[in-house]
């Protein structure tokens, strides 16, 4: 277990780095810009996956499986989003590979070429709503409310561990409806799952509101996001709920009969999370000392590390920290208890430490002897020597104000990283030296924020909701605008 | 809900396929080869991979994901393992669309050829072990007991939903050993849990045993395998768990400081079962009247329909019947009440018949006055009317009857439809004429392995485990033979 890795003050893109690789969530693979995945990694992401799942089922919907590759022509279909997606597409040529005619190695069998390029997937609009002018023929197959849980490949020149790979995973919705008004609560309704998600188990605090037309999805007529603010002052995005209109039906021709025996086009929304989110829970509450995970998404809520100097002892210590894991997983924690000997005491404490693992607990022959426990909380580095008795109500009690305690420090970081400000100067001021959320007045044409984006890298985050409407002029326009908008530099 | 589909006995295969569409479970996509599964059939899914992913974790194993795709030199590594899947493979040469230079639609950027073709996983042993080299230096690296759900990519030439398809789910589970005893006891670990999946969850019988040479998984030493019989007296292999010996450690140069402090090479097994399962499954158990689902893995075990007159009738049922309801979902079993009144009670009696359901129960005014409701099973078709106190516990009853009579009735199937010759004219009356498990005696060669295949189409599909040892002669070749090994037509 190293920790031998930069602080954030020192370095922070290559802090991040180190602790997804030496935290061992994930590393690099041999295929550029994919990444592995590891066990550990892979143990939070389903956390992740089986609470947001839930949140989908308890809202109605249901999971499928559509083809992970797409027909190029599907593709050009909806000017937009073929726009926006083109150009990091991995493409699937031929469907044979044959020994090389010199005899070394194996070669692209050429006589094996599709007739049409298949695309895979960056996404899933065009072969899903292919699909559904075959389900929908009538008001009564509406609406349709699917989630898909797949793998998606996009192209990116430039990927780092979880925020940007060429290959993520992710969950991807969508729904089919009758009605706008019913396609617009969809998208709101789902930004909320998002929301809640994001606050209740990932700790973090986030933004609600639409996306300005220049960073709207591909396709939507309104991108709804959930935006967060990292520890070096950069936002990142989420999750998004799009409302798509009619756009894919248009580009699909899926019509249906309405109550009034009317032929009309199905109005759709889509929405995701990826493997992205990993990148946000990492980098929203890790320290210099390691991973600091919320107790509701850690693989391992709980460690018991025994501390002994002889077998005799390590059992008697094993019959009480055994008890205290019973106790612990009859209330649905996850615990680990530590008795390897290959390993000192000390080492544990920083391996737990490292990775995150929100409560260890250590308990040696002076412990047995005083019926008392040592408590250690990850996110504070706190410890206290506790009495044993009912320690399972007392450690459950503790997760619960670690969880909270994450979210209101992450919340306090936010508020005290977002800052009004009225001119040009304060605006480039505050975006190259201080960071963070910028509120700003902005004149709502693309026009302006391309330029803002040209000179400071900061983009608008979001048109944030629930926000005091004030009047005001355009920090680099100086024409009038009706709120502030969330600028920053951005993941 | 449409029944116009034919008879097992008319045609079997359209019999499968229709069921498979019209019970909703899947479709063909626009994509050659690849379906889409619909919301019905994911949840079967669903339930399989919950049910093996407990079972995986239970005995050790953890998930962690890889890229899917794979650099094409990877692939020539093991000789035999590209021998095998080379012919099949979806070949990735670009990595960006563009315009098209007449501006009709967009092409493929030639610029953007990838310097080594990627290949879509057909199956991730070479990926994983280039990986393992980086991640195990010691013994005390070992073992690696991973386990990775994801999607593959085969390029059939003639698919059929489920059986075969271009893009298939699946998980495939990739350990690491210090020793060889220590492989081969996960392998047979792994298959007794597949037997088990098999058995007790989808209420399929599988003889338990080995591939021969000609059968195994390319670049295996030994594959072992579950193979169930279908109604229609072909084989399906459910499930293979491959003892991989020391071949992908030499292919990756993959090898371990002993706690002799000696350098070996790496002992690897690796195992899968895919959506295929749900091809076994359907075909199992279903009938002339539409699916049939063993209670484990139904989505809906029981549904609830209610007969009324007047909405005063349906109010008076709505109560009787979410209590029961609630009564039923508190112990852990999934219930619909289907009260729409946009269907008639008989169509929806026909829809949860056909879409295989396990136990109907229907409640009508008379039935209110009587204290009754009428129960139907699926498996059976029988009905009866029971008295409504207790009702829970005699429908959790009635699920597990029916569980087990899926089984037994399975396992009669297979017993009436194995049958040991030993003769080659009896043998090729059997194969062509009434079809089912040959056991016959094989003098042990691929080349006579190879000509039976090609005369009659059967081949051996297990050297079975636990079967009496028996001298004899070969049906083909006449020469001495130590057991008898299992013949069949298969999918």
């Amino acid at each position: 277990m190293a920790k031998d890795f930069p602080t954030r003050e020192e370095n922070y893109a290559q802090w991040y780095n180190d602790l997804v690789i030496k935290a061992d969530l994930a590393e690099n693979s041999a295929v550029r810009g994919c990444m592995v995945i590891k066990p550990y990694g892979y143990a939070i992401w389903e956390k992740m996956q089986a609470t947001l799942d839930k949140m989908f089922k308890d809202t109605g919907h249901v999971n499928a499986y559509f083809p992970l590759f797409i027909p190029k022509s599907f593709f050009s279909k909806e000017a937009a989003h073929v726009e926006g997606f083109a150009k990091e597409c991995a493409v699937v040529t031929h469907y044979r590979l044959k020994n090389s005619p010199d005899g070394k190695g194996i070669v692209v069998d050429e006589t094996a070429k599709l007739e049409e390029e298949l695309i895979v997937r960056p996404t899933s609009e065009t072969i899903i709503w292919d699909t559904y002018r075959n389900w929908i023929q009538s008001y009564r197959d509406l609406p349709i409310l699917i989630n898909q849980w797949a793998n998606v490949v996009r192209w990116e020149m430039r990927t780092r561990l979880f925020l940007r790979t060429a290959e993520f995973l992710w969950q991807e919705g969508h729904t089919a409806h009758a009605t706008r008004e019913e396609a617009i609560e969809e998208t709101e309704k789902i930004l909320d799952v998002y929301a809640l998600f994001a606050e209740k188990w990932m700790a973090m605090p986030v933004l609600k509101g639409v996306k300005s037309p220049n960073e709207r999805f591909a396709g939507a007529v309104e991108t709804y996001c959930i935006e967060a603010l990292m520890q070096d002052g950069k936002a990142l995005q989420a999750g998004t709920s799009h409302f798509l209109g009619q756009n894919f039906a248009k580009a699909f021709d899926v019509k249906f009969l309405s109550k009034e025996n009317k032929l009309e086009l199905v109005w759709a929304t889509s929405w995701g999370v990826s493997t992205r989110l990993m990148g946000a829970l990492i980098m929203a509450h890790s320290d210099d000392n390691g991973l600091v995970l919320p107790p509701k998404l850690a693989p391992i809520q709980v460690a018991i590390v025994p501390i002994y100097r002889n077998m005799e002892q390590l059992e008697n210590i094993s019959k009480v920290a055994n008890d205290i894991k019973k106790k612990l997983e009859d209330k649905g924690i996850s615990v680990k208890f530590d008795d390897r000997d290959t390993f000192k005491p000390g080492w544990k404490f920083a391996e737990y430490e490292f990775k995150g693992v929100p409560v260890r607990l250590a308990i040696g022959p002076r412990d047995l002897e005083n019926k008392t426990i040592e408590v250690a909380r990850r996110d504070t580095l706190e410890k206290e020597i506790l009495q044993l008795e009912d320690i399972e109500n007392k450690v459950e009690h503790l997760l619960e104000q670690i969880q909270e305690n994450l979210y209101q420090k992450a919340l306090s970081f936010r508020e005290n990283n977002t800052q009004a400000v009225n001119t040009w100067e304060e605006f480039k001021d505050v975006i190259e030296n201080k960071g963070g959320f910028v509120l700003a007045h902005w004149d709502g044409t693309a026009e302006t924020e391309e330029k803002i984006k040209a000179e400071t890298k900061a983009t608008i985050r979001t048109i944030p909701f629930n926000t005091r409407m004030e009047e005001g002029k355009c920090i680099y326009s100086g024409k009038p605008s009706a709120q502030r908008v969330v600028f920053a530099r951005a993941y």
